[in-house]
């Protein structure tokens, strides 16, 4: 694996995505070869997962079931477009990985870090993330972002009670303490242009360690 | 758990199903509650999965994304189905389990057969079945059986080349020396009533050593 594989990761609202699109444009004029993606990703049978995922009438789905499908999309996604990407040198800029399940699931939903960190090695194999910033953000103001951005709909989890996103902010910093090496944590509370330096920051570090 | 969970596994053609069946009439003949069940049992939401697996135009899915698939299916198809069945005491009959995903998949595909336990234990949790009953058959003359039942369509996994029917039984083998305490081998090379017989001494034997 010759590219770089960046993670996003943190709570809704911290602008992980606007953030993550405006660092394309920066290293795509750099010269370097982007990917910037999400899952499913576009990845037809990752998108037909997360489908059954969504559909509103299973409200039987358990948690389990949940996050096995989760992982299943997830693999898809990295064998069809992670992982070609990196093959060929590009970075690889993803909008929530693994942590998100460790942190939503294996952490505030209960069942456990060790658990779903199990099925979501089974998944990836070697790929694990070489580097993951964390978007900083009291639970409070991430919430308030979202309710004052009219144009982007609030979804499930936006609606989830603010202890829930209390939880997964606890989740997060429990895979930090796990994970120092990989996690870097950037203060998303501050204006974006700062935030976007910062990342640029952990993203020139982590490219003067490797050689694309 | 209150109940008996007996599962079912071995080659195609091996009659599983059949006797299953019958089984099921001797069984409720004295008296017993029996649920006879095979995945994905009708639940929608395993219905779901299962049409991702087998849709005909995911020629890209990973045998990962695959594995993670039938984990799921399996995880919601026990919390719907086995799991209140055996809560009420009764005898649940199921026509391949986890055991089928370790032999198949674990090992004659290659994914290996601890990667593949490890995502079912996730999955299933302390619901391992008490006993396993192996239809032993030659895997040739398995399908042979196929072959000569024009009333039973055949599937693609009947179509695979006997070297792989090979690799299935070496797999259900080495589950054997794993579980030596569940794993119950009979004969399926046999008359249906003599198979059957068979069955039946191994499931007298589990409801001895059991208060349902």
């Amino acid at each position: 694996m010759s590219g770089l594989f960046i993670t996003f990761e943190g709570p809704e609202g911290a602008g992980k995505t606007t953030v993550l699109q405006e660092m394309k444009k920066i290293l795509t004029a750099e010269g370097l070869q982007v990917t910037a993606t999400r899952e499913p990703g576009g990845i037809d049978i990752a998108e037909q997962i997360r489908e059954v995922i969504l559909n509103e009438n299973n409200t039987l789905m358990d948690p389990k079931t949940e996050a096995l499908l989760y992982a299943a999309a997830r693999r898809q996604h990295l064998v069809e477009k992670v992982k070609p990407a990196l093959e060929q040198g590009n970075i690889v800029l993803c909008d929530r990985f693994i942590d998100s399940s460790l942190a939503y699931q294996g952490y505030a939903r209960g069942l456990g870090i060790d658990e779903v960190l199990s099925i979501n090695q089974f998944a990836i194999g070697d790929m694990m993330p070489h580097v993951t910033i964390y978007f900083s953000i009291d639970p409070e103001e991430g919430l308030k972002r979202i309710d004052a951005n009219g144009s982007r709909e609030k979804n499930r989890l936006d609606l989830e009670k603010l202890s829930f996103h209390t939880k997964v902010q606890e989740g997060y910093r429990e895979l930090m303490k796990r994970f120092p090496e990989r996690f870097h944590s950037v203060d998303a509370a501050q204006s974006k242009d700062l935030v976007v330096q910062d990342v640029q920051k952990v993203i020139n570090e982590a490219l003067k360690k490797i050689q694309l």
